[in-house]
C-alpha cells in the first residue's frame, strides 16, 4: 500500500476516531496527511483540532480549519428547504445535507495542495460513506478515496483503543467506555443512532437530547414569532434581518426553548437496510412549517402540486448522496424558478413541541378575499361551475356507460 | 322548469338551508322530493330531520335516514389513510372523503325509488359541488343534477330568510344572524370556513373549536397509547379490538383531550381560487402518524417511496372529487396490495397538541437489529459498499470528465 | 348584447367560417372588429385575407397580418421538442403548440389597439377553444372572450350558408358541400378530423394526405441525412446552418418525400371525450427521433430518466392548453437547463415511412468507447459490480426473509 | 475456495463460454455442478447441451433442460407489454425480461436438488449480472452466487482458449477467432453488442441481422393483420386463437418478413456507463403498436395517463433487474387492474419497416361516434365548455393579476 498515495486530505474532527485514522493513514500509506476541519455549527471548538493535528505531526500549512456555517445554510440548507424536502414523509435530512459541502471543500483543498486522495471517517454500513464519496467522485473523477473503516482490521472498540495507546493518541476519559449511541451534529440538526437506540420499540431517554428541552419542560405560554421570506428563503425574524446562519441559529434557540424538533424514526438507508434514528432539528422544524405557510399564499396551484410530486424524489436524491448529480441540479433549477414569487411574512405559534401557522400575508399573495366571499364578484360566475363539473365528469360517464 | 323532473333525492340535513332547498324544489319543479339524511358522525341527532321532512310534506316512505358511520370509516377513511394522503402537505381531507359516500348513497336511493334527479346544498364557489356531482355522474351517467345555489335568486341572507318565512319554514333563533363561519362535520373532522376567517393573517378565535381543547388546556402529563394495525388498517387500541367507526371515535376522544389535530391553512380549491380553512381532525392526526410509524417498519423501501411519490396525486384526486375515477381506483389497488404486509403495533405519545411515535414492533418487521449493528454480520459485507458507491458514482465521473 | 363590447380582435383566416364570424360580431355587438391573420406555415396566401377583410368593412389599420413562422418554431416548437413531447405516446402536438402563439399575438394586438375583447372560430366540443382561451386569460385576465360557435344559432351547415348569403359573404364553390373532414395546418403539421374519419375502424383514404407521399410511393432507395444540434435544438442539416423555420421546412420536404410522419390515432380530448385524428408531421417525426438520438449520447442517465418521467405531464399540459401555466414554465426551465449539454450530430436513414438513427457523435459525448470495451480499463473495476449488486439486493433479501 | 460450495446450479447454454465455466467451477470449488438449459425461443437446439454436459461429467439427474417459452411470454413478456414498457423511449427490453425467468427457474432447481449456490456466465460490466443476481437474492436470500467473469483470471480470449484446450473442451471452429459482436436471443428479441458496434457513429452491417429482412428487401406490398386482445393481452391473429408463445412466434414471422423491429441505440446501463446496442424485435415492435391502439379505445384518460407517467419507472425497474422487487409488483398490480377492460381488435398495416394502426374496434370502446359529431347530442352541451374553461383559467388569471 505504501507509495499508492502521495498526499491525502482527511476530513478531521479532532476526535479519537479521526485521530486514529490520521495515524493509520500515515502508517499504511507513508503519505503526507492534510487535515480539514469544518465549522458547520456542530457546536464544538475547532482550535483543539489544530493542536491535536500539530501534535500528530501535521505541518501547519497542511491544517485547514474553515468556518462554513454561512455557506452551509445559504447554499445547502436553504435550497433544500425551498423544496419542502422530507425524506420518507418526516425526516429533515439534517445529516445528509452537510455531507456534500464537506466533500466539496475537501476536493477544493485537494486541488489546492495537490493531493491525490481524500479520506473520511464514515463506517461501512451507513449512508455517509456514500454521500462523501459520491461528492468526491462527482467533483474530481480521478480522486483516490480512502475509507479506513472498510479497509482496516480495527473492527472492535478494544482494537481501536489498543491502536490509540500503541500510537500515543490521547484518549478522553469518556471515550474509554462505549458511547450509548453515535451522534452527528451541525447547525441544522443533531442525530443519534445505534446501541441503546437499536430496539425501535424502546423510547429514547430524555437526557440524551442536547438541543431542545422536552415539551414538558417548555414554557407554559406560547411564543409567537414572525418570519419574513424573499424568493423562498427566510430573511428576517420578527422584523430583524439576519444572515442565513444567524437566522437558523435564532430559530434553533426558539425551537429548542419550546421543545420543538425531536423526531424518532425508522428509515430506509440507501445501502439497503432499515435503521432507527433520533433527531433534533429545532430551527428546521419551524422553518419548514413557515415555508409551507408562505407558499400556500404565493404559489400557484400548478406550481405547488408539481413541487409536491417531485419532492420525495428530490429528498431521496439528497438522502442517497446525489447532491451533485445532474438530476438534483435540474430539479433545483425548477424549484428555484418557482420560488421567485415566494415572499411575505408568516406568523407562527410555538408551544410545547408544536409549530402552527396562525397568519400569513404577502405582497404577491394569490389569495383574494374578494373572490372567496360568498357574495357576487367580478371574476367568478357561479354558473361556470356547472360546465366545469360536467366536462370533468364526461369521461367517467362514458366509462360507466361502456363498462357498467 | 315544471315537468322537467319527476322525483328528486335531496341530500337533506334538516337544517335551514336544505329545508329551503326542499321547498324550492317542490315549488320550482312540482316534483316529488325524497330526503336522504346520513349519520356520518357529524354529532347531530337525525330524528329531528325526519320530523321536519314530514312537516314539509315529505311522505314517510320518501324519508331515508341512514347510519353510515361504519361504512364511512371502513370503505372511505381507512383506504385513504393507507395512502398517507395529505393535500398540499398538510390537509387530511376530512370533508373531501365524506362526499363520495353521500353521492353513492343518494344514487342508490335514486335507483331504489326510481328518481330521475338528485340535489345537494353545496354552493357554487366551493369544492363540494364538484365532489357531489362527479360522484353522481360517475355512478349514474344519465342522472339529472340540481344545484339550487347555482340556480336560484336567493343570493343573500335576507332573501333566504324571506323565502323561509314566506314558506313557513321554522328558523332557529341562532340562524337569524349570520354565522361567523360555515362548518362541515363528520366522524373524521370538522371544518370552518368563510366570514371571520377570510383574512389569512388573523388567527382563529379559540372558542370556535368544538372537537379539541386547546393545547394550553390539555393535560400537563403525556398520554401514551398503542395502536395495532392489520393490512394497513388500525384494528385495536391499547389491546382492545374495535370496529372502524368505534376506533376512530376513540382516537377522536384521545386527540381532542390532548389538543391534537387543529390545522389552519390556505388551500387551492379545484375551482381555481385559494381559500382559507381551519380544521379539527383529532383522531385522524393521530392515525396518520401511527400509520407512517408502522409502515416504517414493514414496507420495503421501494414500496414506501413509490407510495410517497404517488400520494400527492392521490390526495389531489380525492380533494378534487375523483374518488370514483378509474385512476383513483387504480392507485388504490396498488396501495392496497402494498398494504398487505403492514401490520404490528405503534406506541405513541400524545402531549399538548403533538403526536410522536415512540415505539413500533411488527411480526413482519423488515428492520433487523442484527444487521444494523456495527459488529460483523452474516448478510452485510462492508467491503461491498465500495463497489456500490463506485458504480453509483460512475455516471457522475463520466459527466464531469466530459463537461468539465 | 350591443354595447357589451367596444373593440374585438378576431383570429381571422379569411375563410368562410371566420368571415361569417366577422360579420356576426359586427351585427351582434355593433363593435369595431380588428382582424388578425398569422402565417404559421399553413401554406396559404395571406393577402386574400386582407382583401376580404377590407371588403367586409374592416379599416386598414385594423387588419393585422403577421409572419410568425420563425417565432413559432424557435419559441414554441423547439422548446417542446427539447422535451421529446408525445401526447399519449404518439402524438406530436402539432395543433396544440400553435394555439398559444396565436393567443399571445392576439392579446398583444388587443393591448396595442385598445381592444376589450378577442374572438376565435373554434367549436364547442374541441380542445382548441380551451387552448385559445386559456392563453387569453393567462395573458390578460380581464379580457372578454367571444366564442361564437358556443353562442350563436348557426348550428347547421345550411344555416351558416344562409347567413353568408344573406350578408353577401362570398362562398367558394368547394365550400357549398360539406368537407369530408376538417383540417388544421401549420409548419409543424396538418390534422384531419371528423366526418369521414369518425369510424375508427375505417382506414383513411390515401388521397386525403397533402404533405407526404405514401410510403409505397416513396423512393426505393433510402435517404441519409445528418442533423446537427446545439443546446437541444437542431441548427443545421447536412452541414448547412438554417434558421428554425427554414430547418423545419427542409425536414418537412425530406419527410414528405419519404412517406414519413403519418399518424392515425384515437386520442383523449381535454373536454372529456375521445376523438379520432389523423396527422401528417413529416419534419417533426424526423426531428424527435434525431433529438432522442443526440440525447442518448449527451444526457446523463439521471437527466434523461427525469425528463422521461415528466414528459407525459408536460405533453398533457400543452395538449390541454396550459402553455402559459406556471407549471409548464417550471418544467420548461428544467428541460432547458438539462438541454445545455445536448449537442452534436445525428445521422438518420429515411426510408418509406420510417426514420432510424444510424449514427451519432458529440463533442460532449458521455459515451466512452474505452470504458465499454470488454478489456480492462482505468475507471471500471469489475469486482465493484459484486458490491453494487449485493447492496441493491439487500432490501429484497430482507423482505423475502420477513415475508417468506 | 474448495469446500466453500457443495452444489451449484449453472445457467448453461452448451456453448464454449459456459462450458469453460462448468469446468472452472468443478476445478475451483470441487463441487457438484447442476446444469440448467432453457428454451426461451433463442432458436437453438438444446439436446447438444445435454450431450456436452454429459461429456463433461455431469450426472444425468443433474442436467435440467426446460422449454420455458410459454411461461416466458405469458408471465413475463405479456405483463410487460401491458405497461407499454419502453426503456429510454425506444428499447423493448428484450434481454432484460428474460433474465428474471432464468433466475427463477435456477432457484427452483437449486431448491429441488439442494444446491447452495448458483452461477451464471454474464460479464462484470453489463446489466445481465445484476438482473440474474437480483433475481437469485430476491427469491433465495441465503444463496451463494458465483460470477466467474468477475473472479477468474481468464480475462482474455487467448487465456480462455488455452483453458479450454488444456481441459479438452471442444472448441467450434468459428469460435477460434473472436466474434465481431456478442449476442443474446430469446423469443422476444436478439441483441448485438460490442466490438464492431462500439463506435456509435458507424452504421451496423446489414448482414449482421438474423431475424428480419432489411426494409429494402421486404415486400413491395403492405401486409394487413388483425390482432385481438383480451384483458390487455393479445390472444388471436387474424381470427385464429393462439397460445402466448405461438402468437409471438407468428408476430415475429410477420415482422421479420416486413423488415420490422430493428433498433440501433445508445443506452444507459444500470452499472453507470453508456453502451451501444442493436436489437431486432420484430413481433414485439408490432405488439406494442397494436396494444397502444387497443388502449386508445378502451382506457379511460385518467388510466392511460397514469400508466404513461409510471411507465418510464416501470421500464427502468425491469431494465435494472428489479422484476422481483416489491415496487415492480405493486405497479404491475395496478397495470393489471387497469387492463381488465382492454379488449377488442386492432388492424395494422406492416410495410417495409413500419407498423401503423389503421383501425380499432372494441365491445368496451369508450369512443362514441355520436358524441364526437359536430351535431347536437344528448351528453355534451357546448355551453358547458365556457364554464370549464373559465374555472380552469381562474388560477392563471389570479397569478397574472398578482405577478404582472
Amino acid at each position: 500500500m505504501k507509495g499508492e498515495v502521495k498526499k491525502v486530505v482527511l476530513a478531521y474532527s479532532g476526535g479519537l476516531d479521526t485521530s486514529i485514522i490520521l495515524r493509520w493513514l500515515q502508517d499504511q500509506y507513508g503519505c503526507e496527511v492534510v487535515t480539514f476541519t469544518a465549522d458547520l455549527g456542530q457546536g464544538e471548538e475547532l482550535e483543539p483540532a489544530r493542536q491535536k493535528a500539530l501534535l500528530m505531526g501535521i505541518k501547519p500549512e497542511n491544517i485547514f480549519i474553515d468556518d462554513l456555517r454561512e455557506e452551509f445554510v445559504r447554499d445547502f440548507v436553504f435550497p433544500m428547504f425551498r423544496a419542502n424536502a422530507l425524506y420518507e414523509g418526516v425526516y429533515l435530512l439534517g445529516t445528509s445535507i452537510a455531507r456534500p459541502l464537506i466533500s466539496k471543500r475537501q476536493i477544493e483543498i485537494a486541488n489546492q495542495v495537490g493531493a491525490d486522495a481524500v479520506a473520511h471517517g464514515a463506517t461501512g454500513k451507513g449512508n455517509d460513506q456514500v454521500r462523501f464519496e459520491l461528492g468526491y467522485y462527482a467533483l474530481k473523477p480521478d480522486i483516490k478515496v480512502i475509507a479506513p473503516w472498510r479497509l482496516w482490521d480495527l473492527t472492535s472498540r478494544t482494537r481501536l483503543l489498543d491502536f490509540a495507546e500503541k500510537h500515543q493518541i490521547p484518549i478522553a476519559k469518556d471515550k474509554r467506555g462505549e458511547a450509548p449511541y453515535s451522534t452527528d451534529a451541525n447547525l441544522l440538526h443533531i442525530s443519534y443512532e445505534g446501541k441503546a437506540l437499536e430496539d425501535p420499540w424502546v423510547e429514547p431517554f430524555d437526557d440524551m437530547f442536547t438541543r431542545s428541552v422536552s415539551p414538558e419542560q417548555a414554557p407554559d405560554k406560547a411564543t409567537y414569532v414572525e418570519i419574513e421570506f424573499e424568493k423562498g428563503d427566510a430573511v428576517a425574524i420578527d422584523g430583524e434581518r439576519l444572515s442565513p446562519a444567524a437566522l437558523l441559529t435564532r430559530l434553533n434557540a426558539l425551537g429548542g426553548a419550546n421543545g420543538i424538533g425531536r423526531l424518532d424514526l425508522v428509515e430506509n438507508r440507501f445501502v439497503g437496510m432499515k435503521s432507527r434514528g433520533v433527531y433534533e432539528t429545532p430551527g428546521g422544524s419551524i422553518l419548514i412549517v413557515a415555508h409551507r405557510g408562505i407558499e400556500s399564499l404565493t404559489l400557484d396551484r400548478g406550481e405547488a402540486h408539481l413541487k409536491d410530486e417531485l419532492m420525495p424524489r428530490y429528498a431521496e436524491l439528497i438522502y442517497n448522496g446525489f447532491w451533485f448529480a445532474p438530476e438534483r441540479i435540474a430539479i433545483q433549477t425548477m424549484i428555484d424558478q418557482v420560488s421567485e414569487n415566494v415572499c411575505g411574512t408568516v406568523r407562527l405559534k410555538l408551544y410545547k413541541g408544536s409549530v402552527s401557522v396562525v397568519g400569513r400575508k404577502s405582497p404577491k399573495s394569490l389569495y383574494r378575499m374578494d373572490y372567496v366571499t360568498f357574495e357576487e364578484d367580478s371574476v367568478y360566475d357561479q354558473r361556470d361551475a356547472q360546465g366545469f363539473i360536467k366536462l370533468n365528469a364526461l369521461r367517467m360517464r362514458l366509462a360507466k356507460m361502456a363498462r357498467g
